[in-house]
């Protein structure tokens, strides 16, 4: 008893605790990031990103000195902060924010860039830098660690292009790059654990089988997770709310539940990401609709802003991680090495992501007939570039500033050079063109929630055949109409009592 | 780069970490106790609070049964978790949605019981368990950890009394209770450092008056700090965001400047509870209403999940804690010493609370004409009796349960009892009897902000002698309209812009 009361006592008066020192330090650059990015809005090379990772940069450099470079470890956080609580706003807050119409239309192409656009990055980064490294006499590696540079370096970082892709300006481009970088998440692991403890003598079709088998089934049962948590928060709060409503307890659940499926999914070795976006969309569809109009505005909010602030946490650790003087000394030993290596590195990941967008955006042109629904050569030149950029936190921090800074300002050329074709593409599922088609009778749709606004009706096999996706989506909306809506709720589907949530909120 | 590389491969693969266990756990329980809570809602002696204990206590088990009784701490959190996470939300939130006209109108006696009721309840408890403890031979502590029971016991737990009060039901008990339980906090930390390394034969009367100066300064500045916080974020949010409001950035700074004023409070060993408090009453009269009608209905819901989210997680920790082995092992070693401990401290500390309590109300109520202000006898018991819970986490968990779980029927069943004289008590402040009083023209204060709303006009000497405390309230109420209001906005101190704060939100 007395060393537990002691400590209770030491810890209530005196906490001195170097994580309190982090925290506060933290909480100030965020709140400063957050003030300056404001007052320079105006300015289209700054925003809150770079003014995070500039003032990252010089408050680095101030501990650095004041410590006389002993120490630069204390503002380093681990990758378990990120893991567990900096990326699950953030991917929740896309999925929940999405377009959906616009995601789902585009689905088998983002599957395409996702899952088979990996694997051709994949193998040419991991054998491309085993070829070239041993040539160059600067192989230092394992067999295994080639396969995993090739998993890390061909997954897209979605976080960063949430940063410089608009979902508004450009949404084809935002939901072809963000959707990849979704799936792609899947696709590393998947090619990770497959070739952990991997020969190249066993190479067989019966490998290359199994290792399909392995991301469907990755894919298939995150995404289940991730719908099931999805509507069991819709179920309970459409069957346990319904009539008196609490705000407290719903807006809880709705912050809780994709938490526990993102949780959930890293707890079963699935892949995180993809059950978070997919819960997150789920919820947007059917959980947002069944809550008071107050729990509605604080949600919505609510997560955008975290979604916010994670963002700018990363911007901060980018510029504050980039004077690790650990990293620094790796490569003062051997100046010409890293930067031999980092160049060949470069170099493949610019090769290997052409080596598939272009081939894979010109096969996905030839299943479109539409003028306006293919992918134009500029807008490839944009999803390539975009797509370069990679994780800010897990290994090419220097990288990712370089190409994020300049992808902004091409994104917005190209925007302004090619505003005809480029609107062209862009209206062709935007809400505008929507409202001027006839709607389905009975249901409102101007949102972007799942389904078709403008299906013709001829008979189905002969429709099923020349539009495939749009019936796809008919479909989707009978069924979600007649099954889903009814149990789970969603918009247009909660009867109206007074105060819940079917008064409208008004923007 | 090879063991870095590695590294970030096995976290992105295999995030194998008993952390997310521990958290995925609990936000599992966490959604049980909500949706369960709500269930039973209709039922008087049960709630979220007491859901989370019982949930707390058969997870625990299960969890023993499981691993044979070797793992019982695979669920206790750090106390760092409890004052950096779990606290924080629930101390603003108190402060954000307290009546702020009814905490500032019983002020002095808070004060009173706050900081001389603490000193007298630590020198009953300190002296007495010093001599029972000797008497009795089961004195195993030294002199300063005497005096260190003494502060622990004499705090009241500010959570629990949010949990047990209700602050529409019974204004003036809830104000009088958390206000001596948020006020106490700066006390015991004071007393604390006073008597870290003390002597009996130390006491002189300049001491006495430094222990004193000590306390005034600790809760100067800390409400100080809190003060100048929350002032800070309503000129930014008044300066930068008019005319061009950003709610996700409003809401980000809401969230970030109160926890930073808790922060820096910790860090410069003031009373974060205090800080926390003070800022969360400056953010609701003047920040608040300064944002977006968005921002408003999203900061005072997320702040209210938060904190409701908290006190859950701390019920269900009670819970777990309770079946933590190595204490119970403690106990079993000297099962009659604990007995004894047991029952001497929960003796003395009925008697130093009521050796406070009853004083000091007659010495207060000795002030007051009115027989409305006035607090009845059958309210000081419950005073006595509601101010026994003991902190949730830190010393007396089992006590804790027991006065917690009593509280509340009493409470209850004195309200049934004596309806008309609570009801008197309660209406005299309370907005119903405000609507009825002619109301200072130009402002409209039906809600709880500072300030007396039935001030009557005499010659200002002669009130101040008659009515201090009203005319307190009016002199800060002309002070805040001239000098404040205009510079740090507040209601109906912001111009109207369409889209601004101004368009008023219903509720």
């Amino acid at each position: 008893m007395d060393s537990y009361l002691g400590n209770t006592v030491m810890k209530l008066a005196l906490k001195e605790d170097p994580e309190e020192h982090r925290i506060a330090l933290f909480i100030l650059l965020l709140c400063a990031c957050i003030v300056i990015g404001h007052l320079l809005e105006k300015n289209r090379w700054i925003n809150e990103s770079v003014t995070a990772i500039f003032i990252g940069l010089f408050t680095g450099t101030l501990i650095l000195v004041t410590t006389k470079g002993r120490n630069s470890h204390i503002l380093v956080f681990s990758e378990d902060l990120f893991f567990i609580y900096v990326l699950p706003p953030i991917i929740f807050n896309a999925g929940f924010q999405v377009k959906k119409k616009q995601f789902f239309r585009n689905f088998l192409m983002i599957m395409l860039f996702g899952a088979v656009g990996t694997v051709i990055s994949f193998f040419i980064i991991s054998l491309g830098s085993l070829h070239l490294f041993k040539k160059f006499d600067i192989g230092f590696l394992d067999m295994g660690d080639y396969f995993a540079l090739g998993a890390i370096l061909s997954a897209t970082d979605s976080v960063c292009t949430l940063q410089v892709l608009n979902q508004d300006e450009t949404p084809l481009l935002y939901s072809l790059v963000f959707g990849e970088g979704v799936v792609n998440d899947a696709t590393s692991i998947v090619l990770f654990k497959a070739f952990q403890r991997f020969n190249l003598s066993d190479v067989t079709s019966s490998n290359a089988i199994q290792l399909l088998g392995n991301f469907f089934y990755l894919f298939f049962t995150s995404t289940l997770l991730g719908v099931i948590v999805g509507l069991s928060s819709a179920y309970i709060i459409k069957k346990l709310y319904f009539g008196r409503h609490s705000t407290d307890r719903e807006v809880a659940l709705m912050i809780l539940m994709p938490y526990l499926s993102y949780m959930l999914a890293e707890l079963c070795y699935l892949s995180g990401i993809l059950t978070m976006f997919f819960c997150g969309i789920v919820m947007s569809h059917y959980t947002w609709h069944n809550v008071t109009e107050s729990s509605r505005v604080t949600t919505k909010h609510t997560f955008a802003t975290f979604s916010f602030v994670s963002e700018i946490f990363i911007f901060l650790y980018v510029g504050m991680d980039a004077l690790d003087i650990e990293k620094w000394k790796v490569v003062g030993q051997r100046p010409w090495t890293s930067a031999g290596v980092s160049l060949i590195l470069l170099g493949l990941v610019l090769v290997a992501r052409a080596a598939f967008v272009f081939p894979l955006s010109f096969i996905s042109n030839l299943t479109r007939k539409s003028q306006t629904d293919k992918v134009g050569f500029k807008q490839q030149v944009t999803i390539w570039w975009a797509g370069l950029m990679r994780g800010a936190v897990s290994v090419a921090l220097a990288y990712n500033q370089v190409f994020g800074l300049l992808t902004q300002p091409i994104v917005r050329q190209m925007l302004s050079l090619h505003d005809t074709q480029l609107d062209g593409i862009m209206l062709a599922d935007s809400p505008l063109k929507s409202l001027n088609d006839p709607l389905i009778p009975g249901v409102d749709d101007s949102e972007s929630d799942v389904g078709g606004t403008n299906v013709p009706r001829p008979t189905s096999l002969r429709m099923l055949l020349t539009t495939p996706t749009r019936s796809v989506h008919y479909y989707w909306r009978m069924f979600d109409d007649r099954y889903m809506r009814p149990v789970f709720g969603g918009r247009g589907f909660v009867p109206f009592i007074p105060g819940s949530p079917t008064e409208r909120y008004i923007h």
